[in-house]
């Protein structure tokens, strides 16, 4: 098992030295999901119709959080990240839906874009409740992972489920 | 069940006007949590004596994000939140632990900190696995939902588990 | 013609102090506008049904950038905007269609809320450019000025055209 | 005539990915303009010698402007802008003076920075409209547009007027 | 001698609650310097009438920090400032100059401005060695300190020196 | 001695073009210290054990600020830093102790970090203040400096005390 990265010597937080790591093309995937009730399934399907849809916003907020990811998670280091999509996909479950949210960042640096990926499904995620919540404000966020990265010394990762 | 606010009537979201709204003590306690395995859980009790808490860097990354709410999420109106706290309990699972994290957020003002609430746990969690990572990449972030509102007209609201 | 009011003594620009200034609803409406050839006009209205609309991109980027004002314009207050919407058309010109673009503000606040509109609405403007500049970058952002402004001891403001 | 870029096959934003793209040395120059009066032009020029200068403030937000770019326009890359100057110039109109405002941005990138080029001169016109408001609210900001862009594969831009 | 407020029973940072606290019209002036040697004060003289004041920038520097205290401070509240201004003075030393940076920050909420007045003056010294480190990179900023506040339960204070 | 270079021909501040620089890997370190009274010093050694220690809260701003740099310094180039770390000591003095705060940021790029290291060790002092601030209003910062920085086309640089 690897050591922790993120601690100097006094058992304080710091932000890894990554300047000796190369410079490659990586990518990262995460995903998220909300559950959503019939009732509110319905309402988004005619709302979308007449009215606009969420995902737009979830999206676009998912990549706009991206970008910021450095400056909400404390040790993460600033990436020029390269290009961000979403995925979404409502599946039926017993009791409704359930919205799957994946996002895939690549970026072209020394270290991993993990975080800006998980940064974006949770952002879009976040967001699809704000849309929603006067609605229904009791959609559950249901489990958030990296599904998948590529490129790095430590080579790729793949979620086992 | 209540109408989607966040559209106008092109189906673009807008800012909800709460100008009329009643500036009223409002405060929100939000919950996420994150399945640890026990080699995990037992590296971080480990590390906690000699180096440091990743809850630590959770709660400070919680509490400003907590602040940066509006800037995610993009229909949240500004707020001048009174104050944020949180809660974190270990608690045993079959395979490990699961990290309970809440947080209560208040302000005093025209609209409620849900989102607030639910961005501060977010980024909690998504702190505590950038500072875990290394050891170990597969945690999963469980269910992040609301779990309790006071203040605003709506009345209160507590989440039925 | 009233005075300067952002320069001390010293000729250095400074926030002006609003503190006795009283606290009331404020609106403002800002416009802008950005010309289009025929193609891309025609472009846009195909697109716009099996991809996505620009102006959905253009309104959430305005909303955001509305919150953003104090940020971007250096003596401008800081205010907690209580609503954004926005108002599009496209209107037929010789060389192809000029898309209006206004954006309506409120705050209930010590200080007008002009800049924040103004700064809306451009932003939604040069989000436009951005999301169509594979097309064309040859767009031109025409005239950009306040609408009308509401409330505030000055009284209310309606631009004379 | 190119194809949109921005859009994926749902038709939702997507950050278009550029990690392909050759790191080259690209400028961008864009020009805004804001119409004055002869009355708040007299006024600034009196001012400017026992005051300040508004043109130092427009100059310094439109610096700092064009380094939030990506954190104002939705789509835009991340990019680290190597340098940013202004030229401004006050030409004579009927009734009175046009204020004309030009930014020239560089970087060493794989994406152009047309978008860092508008939004400096933007913020620029919206600053100087915001120091001289006090004395007269009815300016208009008049054409905003690309004068001319170098580096990058589809060679350099030329505005035509 | 007062407590600790900003930990929690389980010793991690909170953000206070101060939505009991009373509203009232605060402000805190906060004071840092900078030593300059001869000849940097020379050039800046020379300089400042063909080229530039450092000071004007400094100055816009000082205010838009101030606005941003609460991002930069984890466990500041976000406060709306009502008004900040700059007073600085060249004061003469055995080997050169120091140049005196006064900020006054005012606002009308629950607590007080001592950290924006404080993020302010630093923010101005750290621009101005910005500004005149090509010159000479030896620059000390000396003492930083809060000078007075007024408003809030607790009184006003007054440095003692 | 050098020339001003952040200065335009019409005496305004610019960003300098930096793209012709070798993009190398710099390190700067830069030292603030506070000074504390004994009772200070005492309270937070009790309240380190069962409550929390301000160092921590202290570095984990002077990271987040560090990554900030460019948008708190009008004229600072935005850098990717690849890694921040602090150095904490108390040191006894007459009338109590002198914290020594000491920030070190490393780099890769074309520009050096003096100023990230300065701003990440001045934000520390702040956060350290404000978290004691309850306290003792009284506390003053001391001299803030560079203290060293290697790597760039002007050669190390080691302040002289």
């Amino acid at each position: 098992m690897s050591e922790f990265s993120h601690w100097n010597e006094k058992g304080r937080p710091k932000m890894v030295d990554i300047s000796q790591k190369d410079s490659t093309k990586r990518t990262a995937i995460a995903q998220s999901s909300i559950l959503l009730k019939q009732e509110l399934y319905d309402a988004i399907q005619n709302a979308q119709i007449k009215k606009g849809d969420p995902l737009q916003v979830a999206q676009i907020a998912g990549i706009m959080a991206a970008k910021k990811t450095s400056d909400i998670i404390p040790m993460c280091h600033p990436i020029q990240i390269t290009g961000v999509d979403f995925h979404f996909e409502y599946q039926e479950r017993n009791n409704g839906f359930e919205l799957i949210i994946q996002a895939e960042v690549s970026c072209k640096g020394n270290t991993g874009v993990e975080m800006e990926a998980l940064t974006a499904v949770t952002a879009a995620a976040l967001t699809f409740y704000d849309m929603c919540k006067a609605v229904d404000k009791s959609m559950v966020i249901k489990e958030t992972f990296l599904l998948r990265k590529t490129g790095g010394k430590n080579g790729d990762y793949v979620a086992q489920k």
